[in-house]
């Protein structure tokens, strides 16, 4: 395993958050995960729209009276008055459906941005954004989890060195079954179940909270660009999609199979993509990360794992807890911010910086990812017929 | 687990082969999984088209030399013409592109049939087949063999009683790597690989050898009818496809997703069905063939083994071995001969039978196979548009 | 893949059996195991000592009335005194506490035999079974099943070759759970309950039905010998013992851990053998038994399927059916029976035969089985001290 | 699953850490766990004997000068000094053969303390230590890793529970394989591998790293008290022991299996506990810690997950990250110290605490596993003899 840098220098990072006050999950976990490298601060935020509980979030935080906002927007606004002084990053934990305002806000102040996927509802607002950002030159990253894991980034480069050869087949799939016993079978939106209506998630629920996630790693881990797709779309009434099946066409002509569901009795986080090419495979599921399955073709399969000395790619120097204990959920986050504040320190002290060579999604993925979720509902409400990508931009 | 039935009465039932010398490896799972029941006994065959082959064979087995055949169609008139001192039943296991012109000639002799899968290549022919034993009221039956398999009818048996509840969801993949080495990327078909020629195979290739498989094991464990389908069918020039996905509609509305392969590398013939209800949800995997995983909604998976006393539907009485202990591969065909020869006892005692009642795969499951086929083959020539299963009967 | 040579010739070899009626698991099994390969017919028999259940046996199997003996001394006479035209061999599947004497009177009457384990109870009585086979030069097959399957002898050449260098720890253990229910906490026997019961078993019963075999397996895998061992031995007052620890030290003074239990709830059969050496390591699960993990030190652990090609040392000709399709039990008895058969074949075309240099368990085996259990019960019932075997001979 | 209480209320508690510069990956380890709940801060440090190392590490952590220590006695006076104002527990880090000195130090300066694991070396000092922190009312947490595994704690609930009954079969490993390239096979000590130097791990190196975790877990989760124990330990000359058997017989007569091995190929950290009690089963391994494996006697193995609704113990409330998401090392460091930090919040808010209420590894755990070390190789050293655990007091 080669030895990765980590941080050239200890250039300390600011950020403040917008939502993920103390009874959300999401909030929660980047926070640990910005707090396991220590390289940054939270010294601002506007974490809930009660102010009883913003209060009690920013009192826990030790943040002081001054840098609690109520306000997101006079955050934004008051942050980028700031210049240096500010934060450098805000991170955008609120509910879905505002997400576009709020980094919309921000980039227009100024501030570089990070947003909890999806981005947002609509391919114009995506565009929109990733506009604004390269006009401004501002850093904008999506937390797609799953490439932060280790050996996501290890079969990645792998890939790249040509292990497996020409890919010829991609099969992924992300069963969930959290949604089963929610689902209602008349013709209404179930209001307990927020994702299931149309107002909080956009046009998509399964394909929106985890066929993207497909598509993002897909696109990650291999580079193919999806040509055409045809869908399968699973709804009852009004109610949004809960299992799909998407079958695609890269622009090479190679096709792929991808599954998600939230019906799935049994399955909670059921990530796994496997990947076929003429010289060999690689396999991995997100419930046990630090494993990969990689056979050369001929050979017998052979079980990866992360941190083992074995692993002659660059990635490999990423691992942070020793082969054989699991680094889990938190330590994925770690790594996209690890990259994310790599890229803020350079900022920093040049002025500027390449975001492109740093390894984290970034708003063109999320783009990416609502132009996925628009085709395939697409494809679904007109008898799973084909739909190019193209007529998706 | 209830005891099961075995054999009613100890009639024996003669059998003749045609093919299945000793150098073919079905032929000899042939007689050996109808050697593991002592309830029939190989009195004739027509083994291979070289005499000296055949003599070999006879004599390896102990068939008289009256009763070694040099031609199969003489084979069928002389046992035919011996009545009820002739073969109660004969086991084809040619080459595939004559299975349809022997089967016919011993069905038109008289004679009940088994022979392997595929049954033939065109959808006349096997309707031809099925309606010649349909009117001389023979058994005639196909051996797909994952049917076989004691937890495959136990996972049909639970599903007919409702653990799973209704189905919303089927994922199957039936992925194999023999082929990767072998295909030629230029446009020639390879001569070595009959696989891929479409003389020896018809015009399906992955799809007629493996697909097959996955669209009679979900129709035989869960009853649904295919509505409609669309494929993308990989393959390199003239030779025929190696790898496909297949999105299927059943009848009911729900949808199924299955994925064929013989160029992905690792997986050797692994077989997995998926099955997921609104209560529950089952899961097989063909390399462990003795375990089934059941989850029911809210609950913890279960692993169910093969041969436990908490397997309560009747099919669990079919168990052989101990619990623990892995019956394999013979045990599954000579799980479909158990019944393919109670049902000839029992015609053989009564003169009569209604083959239906019995469980075990018939000429209209191979029909079935032929016409899934043809609609995967004609999606995938037509740019994977959808087919209906009504345009290929 | 090498082939390995399956027959040389065509000889036929006959065979009688003693035990084994048609309510016999064990019968059966060694039946089908015989008939899988096409060089045995069942030509007498002693099947019980209730007449009807014997009559109805020998009609089952085809056995002519002057074939089918009620006195399994008198059925060792008849076959012995008929020279080349009695049987080749007679396999014993009798109740374990008649081994002894049905083994010994079918010896004397100078017929090879094959007896299921344990070949007897007390060493005296192995010894002396040896000895007349050894002065009469005949064969005495014991079929302990494990060696027979493939990848165990697979890894047994793997050793042989040095793939993991010296051996340094072996971990072994045999877990089942039928027990149970059964057990009695008070100081009684249950006789519903015959392998708890010494008169039926010898002196152990977890040792004796399940322990033999993991000291027949690590024999048979690695060469060690034992020179010593020490055993925790739980038992219920005069009950035999239902779970077993077993420290031992081979004679080159490393060690190996051994655990049999009758009441691990959950494991059905669960033999694991794991072998680590200075390069590497072999493990080895029965469940599962066409697949052995293997690991280079240093490297990933890579895992090994039955019939691939990559698999490089003679034993892995013996494959039966494709890799990726499970072989199962049967299949192992049957590895074990071509062996014993190719040997017979020998002698009966030569007049002689080296059996040494066929690979099948022999008497001599089933004399360390009984050694072992000596041992431990032993050590066991004086307060877990260390025993050396050669107090056990 | 229960919603557990997480905190009471918002004290803030402060530590700091002796040891665990910017090079010890356990320092990290320790920072990143108290970080993932917002509930402590580092207030000061002596990190490294090296003034660079340390000054480094006092700036990357927001260390002011005036809090960074060069040693850690004058540390311990210091912040004994003053008070309240002190920090309320510190973190040691240190190499394991100063363990005992610092705890000392920091003890009798009246400074609650948390060591990692082992507490030190000699009886005589854990004993001592244990009596300081009693007498003193200091809270002694020693960090053995695996009793913070969430499912840890759900398999001791369900144990308490009567789940699985009485037990009546304990078996555990820990095989690792790093140190398979460090042996010397001839009688020295290979001075680059310190863990197997005496003067750096005490008396044992493989026990003492990993045996005793064994030792701790089986105690945690089931009780058991171990009476006397037998052991094989081997070892190359004057090196310390690497891959150790250890058959240990508890107060209640029931008899465990332990193997620990830091020379088994291809094993990395294969933590592995089985316990089998009269009415059922529980099994877990450290590399897949979400998950354990529950058989009721009679039914199927189930496969149950953390933080799934089903758990129906407190422990399950425990759990941080939805089911289906790995949680990893990072979190089960966390849970030791939320109940560390729970009772010094009670401490600090009340004035005392009965720390025995709360649930994390404490001083007397650390004895019992100098104890265990020290008998193991007691045996080992006397012909593997059986010895009890009350002669090492």
């Amino acid at each position: 395993m080669k030895k990765c840098s980590t941080f050239t220098k200890m250039t300390k990072i600011r950020y403040g958050m917008v939502g993920g006050g103390l009874d959300s999950f999401i909030g929660g976990v980047h926070r640990a995960a910005l707090s396991l490298d220590v390289r940054t601060a939270l010294t601002c935020g506007c974490f809930s729209r009660d102010e009883v509980k913003n209060n009690e979030c920013g009192e826990a935080l030790g943040i002081s009276e001054d840098n609690l906002y109520s306000d997101w927007r006079e955050m934004a606004r008051a942050e980028g008055a700031k210049g240096v002084d500010g934060i450098d990053f805000v991170c955008i934990c609120t509910p879905n459906h505002i997400h576009y305002d709020v980094c919309k806000e921000f980039l227009l102040n100024g501030i570089n941005v990070v947003c909890e996927k999806p981005l947002c509802f609509e391919i114009e607002q995506a565009k929109e954004l990733c506009a604004i950002a390269k006009e401004k030159n501002l850093l904008f990253g999506v937390t797609y989890t799953y490439s932060g894991y280790n050996m996501v980034k290890v079969m990645k480069q792998m890939i790249q060195r040509g292990d497996i050869g020409r890919i010829i087949s991609v099969n992924v799939e992300y069963p969930q079954d959290w949604l089963i016993n929610e689902l209602q079978r008349d013709d209404t939106v179930n209001p307990s179940v927020w994702r299931t209506n149309p107002k909080y998630t956009g046009i998509g629920n399964a394909v929106g909270d985890i066929g993207t996630h497909i598509e993002n790693l897909v696109h990650y881990v291999t580079g193919l660009e999806i040509n055409r797709l045809c869908a399968t779309v699973d709804r009852y009434g009004k109610q949004l999609d809960y299992n799909d099946n998407i079958l695609v066409e890269y622009t090479n002509g190679v096709h792929g199979n991808y599954w998600c569901s939230q019906v799935a009795a049994g399955r909670m986080n059921g990530l796994k993509i496997r990947i076929y090419g003429e010289n060999g495979s690689l396999e991995w599921e997100q419930h046990f990360p630090d494993y990969v399955k990689f056979t050369r073709r001929g050979e017998a399969p052979q079980t990866l794992s992360r941190g083992c000395a074995y692993l002659d790619v660059e990635a490999a120097g990423g691992s942070r807890i020793p082969a054989g204990h699991p680094e889990g959920f938190y330590c994925a986050f770690a790594n996209i911010y690890r990259n994310v504040v790599n890229a803020l320190v350079e900022k920093k002290e040049t002025g500027k910086a390449d975001f492109d060579k740093y390894d984290f999604p970034k708003a063109e993925d999320g783009l990416g990812g609502v132009r996925f979720v628009h085709a395939v509902i697409y494809s679904g409400d007109h008898d799973s017929c084909w739909v190019k990508m193209s007529d998706f931009e």
